[in-house]
Parts: structure tokens; sequence; C-alpha cells
């Protein structure tokens, strides 16, 4: 069932004249002044503070980019799989409105593609281009399609072959390799996150290769310390054969993970990252850590236990991050999977994750009753639950030496989240317990758009304060600086080469 | 107590000229750029998109005035019964000022009126017009003032006897019937909210008659749903002596509800209503289905059991939207008749219904796992929460294809609500995913004034991503004709003429 | 460590020239349009509105400075110990950037000062003070650092010592003692709050000078109503032999209770105010009440008897304002002290005080069910949950006569949380069920700095609406009159002059 088209007045292809040469097409271009305030004023100041900032390199301490591209350096295949079908931004809008995955070329869990034709995929995309109205989807593709490809028209039925054909052209040609771009887009460092199961072989390629390129990895540990995590039990056993330790004691899983981390800081992480469902933090006894330990690797703990589980070992990796300085992030707050069906069909990462309130000042608690003062330990916490930045996270990380506040997350990395972030954080947390701009993106080619959109918010935002006279120009040129480059190189370590 | 009269300077009536003409009163319209933005790009575009859109007939998918009127065509009684004691807007804030509901001829819950005189009620809510201010019921009555009685002075003590004749005096013509109103308020649809007990006979009597007007019913099933409901136990065995079912068993109680629900369909509907405490939903075996029946049968249910059944009956509803293709609205999260002295001496609807949290990742999971990839099914879901709009329904709605979401409601039918509604859920959920503007609404006059003010804040709405280069000012037209018009139509199926 | 040092180009100290008029420091001036919309439409409108409210006399109705300043009329020690180390907006944010308390000064549980010099302290602080940029700290202290002292440069590590030696100068002079600066600050009168065990002799000894000045106190019963709070058993044993009463009795506690609360009255309070960690009421039956005072003063009482004592505590504080007149305050939903390490090390008020999720709409059930219709009490409640101002609160001052909104409070008492505040509750509970603005600080200095924020912040709103044509100017302006001057009089009945 076709819902939006008949709306949009979109005809079916056939009356379509292939030749779009022949008819006007709406023109695609980025204006200048795009996300700045109407007001004359701000939007004077706000172009001030961009030019200061725009082609600044790019930071990109955080992310799930894939680390074999830049090992390889192979062409990408095609427009689908580059841009559509990784990105799950793209095709759950397109769900939403009815459209199958199956239709889109998304693999299914045992790893068949019902339809693999990548052009018709392309051509569905193209037909409901109009859903990604207003959202951050459109801007960041209408920034690739015009800066990265060179279009002048808009992506719709009648030019979505052309699109196709012409993007594909160019990933053929070398300015279109994986470090061609990379380097094309000013990136300065680069993070991917990995499992501790990981061999960082793309990584250890990179550094060993002769290109510049900064491409570094974060200790994700989520397969091996949460019990609900996919063959939980086996990762951990996994670990312990890696390792060299035995992993069915509690002292033996903590040392592997210390193996892992010392290993990942040689290949050059600066960081750790923790995806749980929630924030809690626990801080047992060392005989109550072992029992729950031995409890979670039996079969099938209770959900309390594996909860409980998380909780503790976000308390271990403080820990460990006191010792061996590895910044930590906290991304909590997602119901993963939401849909049996489609878990059962397609598997995790389908669009499906729907945040979920998140309750910061009892969670963090026992971590930061232990480490919270510590001044040798950065927590970076993230947030999918807005109503807690002006509540709860701004606060915390406004009298917490250990908290940093991560920027506008996943659903909110778009402009009027980015706003809603510094509204409802500065007066409480200020800039300097921010840590600047994260991406957080599968999609390559979005880095530089999201990065662009992130600048331009930031700059409109403290344009406003400008014109407030709630700040100078100058603090605001200098803070947008900050929040640009310097503050994620601090956050999370980076300015010494690895 | 008067508590707030003594700050405006009204003075006791005895004071006040009774030749109002011979004193300045201020003067009341209605500005054509109310609304709009202040920048004078941005309000040009938000004028231009308004034109567009201002002049559409009105959709009106879900409400609550009464078929009588249109059934009947009487003239209305006069401005205090037809303006003021229906609408608990209004009299639940001159209720927090202090004002008796007695005095406003507010029926007590034994049916009695203590004090029956309307144009001293009126005086009164005169007296007290200043508490409105800054309120979307100022702006809704402000507008049928000037636009369905031709006023030119504000409301105030000094103007309310003039108010109260004038209006009076118009309502006993023929021109201000409800049938007329109907026409020149260019009504194109106009649906009400019935309970499965209704015979539909103003329905009825509305299709039969000779008269054009569109008017649908909505089968609201909360009666014989919800355990906690008055005489739940003898609604359910009226369900069956209108059905012919023995509605004592699940299997009779369930059929008894298709039998309505193809009752319903057969005079119009196109939709139903549930308007539960939470949004849980569950999705029981027939057989825990059966027993737990039992249970809430019996007298008294445990409140557990009385929640447990009506998130099984969401599901129940939903299986059977499956198989009828009625249209599903989920209206959760109201404590309803807050106050127990208030419930007591005038029962319910008293303005004491007040939002709560509502957790819809959990709750809606059972019937969205059974229903929520099935195109078949169309549910359209609204919230008092708004917290949940960013974090919980737009992700939602942005990847089930099921899911709409329904426009701010209730407290958030007003201009910053509902711009807070398109701020927070455009991003995440687009434009596509929601279903333009209902009303909802007791008061029949407010209805173009509530279309009005929804046309002009989506319009300044898209004034913004236009200014600020995220839409194309094509496409912003295009979007406020579908939220103004094409979007309610499609969703709730009214494309096809009854 | 220091984190943020290197990026403000700071220097070590020894580099900087000590002449500082040699080279040219930022100026520092206050622009008269501060917080004024950018629109030249909206502004002026603003700017009318302002300067009908800008002279207006302070009506401050609740805070915590100190009444023995006004007692004693001493000269305040020095600039550190007058706006630092009793401010903890400002110590916690030095705190959260790695700032040890004990460098600056603030006393730790004990009663011992580690580095006691307060000028080191002050500049440390200078040193810091581009931390502040974009809250409101820094908006306060511009006004102070302007319209109190006279600076023309701004605060930085070169002017530290200039502004130290400065301000210690100007406050040993008698036109900067408590009583002048309050005369020249125009406030027409100033609420503290004590414990019931308070002797209310600060009060008294100005009650009895011949100084005009009007400085009230509030009734806080925290430390004998709530079982958690420190040394309670001792404070219920003090409370009898302070009353005469056996407080060891449900019976002769409450009338303790009342005896205090009459002396209160009689040195010249109109209010409580009530600080518990939720909003929870109750209303048990005598006998379970006496059982539960009972319980609570045996040893360590159970969380939940603790939480259910300070409930009952609400409802029975209710039922004497219905007897006594007394306004009741109501400041719930801060996790106090949320740090172990801190407390145990500083004790309590270090800017270790976290937000926490508020219902209101179960939590005053129990109380509204008793009083909410009951026009003799006066409820006001404030919150740090601003989810709940929309949702809850506005819903429920809306309809109740007994209760009324609390200003935007603590975190939210900035131009961002003003205007949210407004936003989120006007349209349901309009202006007149709001109380106007309080500014509840410990830093005297700050008064008329915060009401100059708080009056343009309402007067931006206000433009808005003009603006809008939701309103129109003339009614604007008896507004702002309204919140600035008029509510705060009638909420907290401080009409006559005691």
């Amino acid at each position: 069932m076709e819902r939006c088209c008949p709306l949009t007045g979109v005809g079916s292809r056939g009356d379509v004249p292939r030749d779009i040469d022949q008819i006007l097409m709406p023109a695609l271009a980025l204006n200048p002044d795009r996300l700045f305030p109407a007001s004359a004023e701000k939007r004077a100041i706000a172009r001030r503070l961009y030019v200061q900032v725009a082609d600044l390199p790019i930071i990109s301490p955080h992310g799930h980019t894939d680390p074999a591209w830049f090992a390889g350096n192979d062409p990408f295949l095609n427009a689908t799989e580059l841009l559509l079908t990784p990105d799950h931004y793209l095709f759950r809008m397109l769900c939403s409105q009815g459209v199958e995955l199956d239709t889109l070329g998304v693999p299914r869990a045992d790893g068949s593609v019902s339809l693999s034709d990548p052009r018709a995929a392309w051509r569905l995309f193209a037909d409901h281009w109009h859903l990604f109205r207003g959202t951050p989807s459109r801007m960041w593709l209408d920034w690739v399609f015009v800066n990265v490809f060179g279009f002048t028209q808009i992506l719709s039925s009648e030019t979505a072959d052309n699109f196709y054909d012409s993007i594909n052209e160019k990933l053929s040609t070398d300015a279109f390799k994986p470090r061609a771009l990379f380097e094309r887009f000013n990136i300065e460092v680069l993070t991917t996150t990995e499992s501790p199961l990981d061999a960082l072989e793309h990584h250890q390629t990179i550094n060993e290769s002769a290109w510049a390129g900064r491409v570094l990895t974060a200790y994700r540990p989520d397969p091996v310390v949460d019990p609900e995590f996919d063959g939980f039990r086996d990762n951990v056993i996994e670990l312990g054969e890696l390792t060299g330790e035995d992993t069915s004691t509690w002292r033996g899983y903590l040392n592997a993970h210390r193996a892992r981390r010392d290993f990942f800081r040689q290949v050059g992480a600066t960081s750790t990252d923790h995806g749980h469902p929630s924030c809690r933090t626990a801080d047992l006894t060392a005989d109550e850590a072992r029992d729950l330990f031995r409890r979670v690797l039996a079969d099938a703990p209770t959900a309390e236990d594996a909860e409980l589980f998380r909780a503790q070992m976000l308390t271990e990796m403080a820990a460990m991050s006191v010792d061996d300085g590895l910044v930590m992030q906290i991304h909590p707050g997602s119901f993963r999977n939401h849909n049996a069906k489609v878990l059962g069909e397609f598997g995790r990462d389908k669009g499906f994750d729907i945040p979920m309130q998140t309750d910061y000042v009892h969670g963090l608690k026992p971590l930061l009753d232990r480490f919270g003062m510590n001044k040798h330990l950065s927590v970076i916490v993230f947030t999918l639950d807005e109503t807690s930045y002006s509540r709860e996270l701004a606060p915390m990380a406004g009298v917490y030496p250990t908290l940093k506040l991560g920027p506008a997350w996943w659903f909110h990395d778009s402009p009027e989240g980015m706003r809603r972030f510094r509204q409802m954080t500065t007066e409480t947390a200020g800039f300097y317990n921010t840590v600047g701009f994260n991406d957080d993106t599968r999609a390559f080619l979005s880095i530089p758009a999201r990065h662009d959109v992130a600048r331009r918010v930031d700059c409109a935002f403290l344009s406003e304060l400008v014109s407030d006279h709630r700040l100078g120009e100058e603090e605001a040129a200098e803070i947008a600086m900050l929040l640009t480059y310097e503050l994620p190189k601090q956050a999370y370590k980076l300015d010494s080469q690895s």
C-alpha cells in the first residue's frame, strides 16, 4: 500500500520522460545562510562566527564507520550500498510509510537479500524523498549531493537514475576512494568502535601504512559485559582465549578486560564506549560481584541480574579508566530492537531502537560516589531523554569534575535537537562542561555534512547570546572555536598523535 | 473571595454607567497577521503560505459536539449555555480563581442547578475575562465574537449585557441554527464520539435527511471496556441485549463489539477512539483473556486487573480494526476527575482531568509486536505528556507503518503547544507520519477558530524552515495543504462520501 | 589538573604586567537592551513595557539571606566572603572544572578552612571567570560589578586584584553596609527562612529598631518534620522545650508547631516553606498518624516511614494554614547532597543538590482532596522538573483555587529557564495563577540583578504575545506590573505593613 505518493502527484514511472534534460527539474543548491537566524542583526553575527570555524579540520571522536574502508581503500560499490542500506535514518522512514525492508535490499537476519537490485532500491528511495522534508537526513544528503557529487537538481523519481548512474561513475574513480574522501573532508581524526574480541587488524593496517590519516578505535565491551547480548557466554570464553586469562573467574575476567584495553590503547584507542539500556551503575563488594558474575555466566540470568551486572561493569570500567586513562563514554537509554517480528526476520539495528526515560540521578550515583571527584577519570554522558538535559545532566556536569556532557545524540543530532541541547544545558553547565560535537554516524559521507550543521547551529545559538547582550562577540568567537575543535580534542585526549 | 479583581480595577457593577455607548470601550479586532513571526522575511512567507490554506474546507475528524444539534437543528438557547457551561476550558479557569461552579450554572452530579440565572453567570464570566489573557480560549472566543457575532468591543463587565443580549438575539435567527453555522463554517466533515450503547439515532436522522452536511460517529467503547467506568457491568449486560450476544462470555462479549462496530460503520463511522488512563496494551492468550474477563465482571476487580483488561482490549480492538478497517485512535494519559470533592458534588468532566506521565515504549509494545507491521491497521496516538514527543512517539511513528501521530492535544491545542509539537516531532517522524489537525472540542463555535489557529501556527512553523533554508517555499506550500486538508482526510479514511 | 585554562590563553600569573593601566582591558558595560528580542518591533514593545516596571520596588518574598546582616548592620568583610564562598552557583562551577573546594576557602564539615587566603580564592575565581559564559551567574555578577561597584573592565586574571581591593575598600564605607544597600536596592520587603527552633532574635531586633526596612521570616520546619534531617529527634525534643509542649506525643508535637507558627506570625511571618525530596502528601487518620509519629521518633525509621511522615506533615501544615492564614510554599524534588564523599568532607549545601523527577498529580492528591477547594488556603508550588510545567502544574493550578505556581526556580532562575516557564504554563494556567518573581538567593547583592533579569524576560515574553497579536499592549503593560509587583504582594499576603 503506497500511502503518500498520491499526495505528491508522483505518477507511475512509465509517465516520466526519460530524457530529464527536456523538462525543468527543481534546482538543488545550498544557501550560504542556511540555519542562521532570520533577524538581520543575528544573521550577521552568525555569519561572522561561522567563517571562523567553517574550514577547521573535523574531529570525529565517536562513530561507527568501517575501518576496513580506510585499510583497504577499495572503491565504494554503488549509491545504494554506500548511502541507503547502511543508513537506518533512511530506511526507517521508508518503512514507516509502508515500504518493505526487503525491497530496499536490507539483508535479512539469515544473511539473505530478498530483492537485490540496488538500482530498484535507489528508485524506491527517490520516489519517497519527500518524506524527509524537515528532517536532518534531508539536509545531510543534500549537502552530499551538492558538495561531494556536484548535483544541481533535487532527487526525485525523475532524476533517480541520473543520480544513481552519476554517483556510481564517480565512486569508481580514485578521487572518491575512502582515503581520498577522508582527506578531502579535512578529517584530522576519526574514531570507530570495536568489540574487545576484534583483532583490530584494519586499524593496525592503517597504522602501519604510509597513509597519514588518523583512524582510531574505541573499546566497546557490550558483547562481553551485557549478559543479554547475543552469545554473551561464548563471547566471554573467546575473551579468555584471546588473552590467556581464565574468564570463568571474576578475577580472570577483569584481567582479560585490562589486557584488551591495553591492546586497544597500543593500537591507538583513547576511549571506551558503553551502550546500556539504562545508566544504572553499582558498586558491589568484591564478593558480591564475584557471585553475580557466577550467576550471569550460568544459564539464563534474571533480568535484574543482567541489569545489575551491566551496572557493576560500568563501575569496573571506570576503575580501569582511572588506571589506564581511557576516556569513558556512556550512551544509555535505548530500547533496542523494539519490534519482535522485525528482530526475528531482520536482526538488530534495523531502525527499531526507541529511546526510553533514563534516570541519571540515581543511576550514576554509585559510580560517582566512588569516582565522581577523581580528576584522573573523565566520563562523557549522552542521553536520548531530553528531559534530563536541564533536570539532571546539566546540574550533574555542572558540579562533578568527572562528568562532561556529550552533544545532542542520535535523533537529536538535528538543528532543533542541538538548539534544545544548548538552550537547556548552557545556563547550568556552561560550555566548558560539554565536549563539542560528535557525529556518531555509520554513513561516512554524512560526516562533513553533520559537522557543518553542528557548526551552523552553534554559531546561530551564539549569535542569539551576543544579540541579547549575554555574551560579547569576541567571547562567542572563542567559544565557537572551542566547540568545533578544541573541546573534542581535549575531552577525548586527542592532542598528541598516537 | 474575589482574588483578582482588585488588580484589574474593576469596580462593583453599580459604579458602571449602563449606557455603554457613552464611554469609550476598548476595540476588538483580529489582526490579519496574528500568530505569524515578527521577522519581515518570515512573516511574508507565512502570509503567502496561509492564503493558500485559509479558506480550505474544515476536516474535523475527532470531537465531542452533540449530534442532536444537527439532527434537530433547533436554535441554541443562550450565550451561557452555548459558550460557557459546556466549555471546561472556561469554567476551570474561573474555578481556579475562586468562582464557585454553582454560580456559573454548572449542573451538580444529581442534575440540580444551584443558580440557574444564565445572565448572572455570563456577567461573572465577563468580569473575569482578563484571566484568559495569554490562553487559547481568549483567541478562540475573540474569533467567535468577531467572526460569528460581529462584535467590535472587547468583552468586559461593562459590555457583558450587550454581548449577552446580542448573542441571544442572533441565536434565535435561522442564520445561527446549527446547520446554518455548519455550512457557514465550511465544514466538510465533522465526527462525534459515541458509546457502543448509543443508538446513533441523531446520526441516522442526519443521514436520512435532505441536508448534505456530513456528521459521522466514532466508536468509543470506554463504558464497556473499562472495568472502572461507572456502571461497567450494567453496560456490558446492555451491550449483550443490544446485540443478542451473551456478553457474560468472552466470546459473546467480543462478538457484541464486532456487531456494534459493524453498526457504527453502517451509520458512517470510519474510526474508533480509546481514552484510557495509560497506553498499556497486552496480548494475552485466549485462556488468559477469558479468565481476566471473568474476573473483571465479578465484583470490584483489582486495579491491576482493570488496567490489564483495558490493555488487552486495546489489542482486541486493533485485531478487529485489521478486519473491519476502522482507524484506531488512542488518547491516553489523563488522571480523570482528580478532586474527590468535585467528583462527588459535580460528577465527571468538570475540568479536573490532569495529565500524567505516559510510557509509550513499553505500553504499546504488545500491540505493536502483534500488529505494528500490519499495513491494514492504522493507529493514531495522542499524548498529554509532551516529553514523549521527541523521546518516544516521533521515533516510533518514524518507523512503524501502523503508527501515526495525532496533533497537539487538549491543553496543547494552543499556539505554543502546536509549535512544540512540530519542533519536537518533525525531525524524527517527518510531516507524513502526522495526521494534520483535530480540534477535539465540545464547543461547536470554536471549531473554525481552532482550525484557523492551527493553520496559522503550521504556516508560521513552515515559514521558519523556509527562512532557514531547510525547505523550499513550494515544498512548504505543499505541506501546508497536506497538514490542513489532505492528511486528515487520508488518515481517517474520509476520502469517499459515506 | 587545570583543564580549561590552556584553551583560553591565560598564562601563569607571573607573565601578567601588574600595572593593569598599561594594557588595554576588555570593557564591561550593561547594554540597555539586554535580553530583549532582536526584532525591531518586539524590541520596541519590550522597551516600552520595561520602562514601566524597571524602577518598581523589589518584593522578595522568599530567600535565604541572613537576617543578622540587617539586624547588626556590620560591614561585609571582603569580596570573597561576600560574593564567592556563600554562592553555590559559583563554587559548583569551579568544582566541575577541577578546582578544589578547599582552595576556595569553602569550610569543611568540621568547620575548618584548609586554605583561608580570601585574596587567593578571589584570584582563582577570576582565573576561571570564562566558565560562566552563557550562565545567569555571569549576568548577575556583571550587574553587581557595574551597578553596585562601578567597574568598567571585565573580571579577569589581570583585573582580579583590582576588583578585590576596590570591592573591599567600598565595603568598609557606610554606603555599602547592609541596610544602606537594602535601601539603595529599593527593596520593599525581604523574607528569609528560619527553622522553628530559631529564636528570631535578628528579626525582632529589626522590628524594634528605628530602621524602616521590612525583613520578614518564613516558617521552614524541615529540621523538625523530616525524620532524615540531621538531629531530627533532638530537634523535636528542643521544639518541646521551646513551647512547653510534650513533643513525644503526636498531639503535643502538633501543638508545638501551632505555637511556633503563632510566634513566627507575631514576628511578621506570612508564609511557611517546605523543602521535601518529593511532593508526596498523605491524609492519614489520627490513629495512623500517631502510630507513624511514634515510629519515626524511634531509632532509624525506614525510608518509607520517613517519606510518609513528611507527606503527612505537609497535610498537617495545610490544615494549620487554613486556621492561621500562613501561605504555604512547597519546594520539592531535589536529591540533596548527591555525592557521599563531598557530604562527608564538606557537609550540606555544597552545590551537589541534583533535581529529580517529581510527580505532582499523585503526590499532591491527598492534600488537594482535603483542602484543594478551600479558599482560605493558598499553596504555592515550585518545581525543578520542568516537564511538570505543562503536563501537571499548569493544569492543576489552572483549576484548583488553592494552588498557585511559583516562578522558575533555582537552576531555572535564568533567561532561558524563565522563558520556558512562561511558554509552558501561560496557555493553561494563565498569568493570574502564578505569583510573580521570587529570587530565592543567599547572595544578597544578586537580588536586584535577578529581579532585573526577571523583569526583562517577562517583558520580552509579553512583547512576543503583543507582536503576535495574542495580547494588546495595554493589557501587556498591566500584566508586566502584575508579575513584577502586584502578584507577589498579593500571593504572599504582604499588602499590609506588619
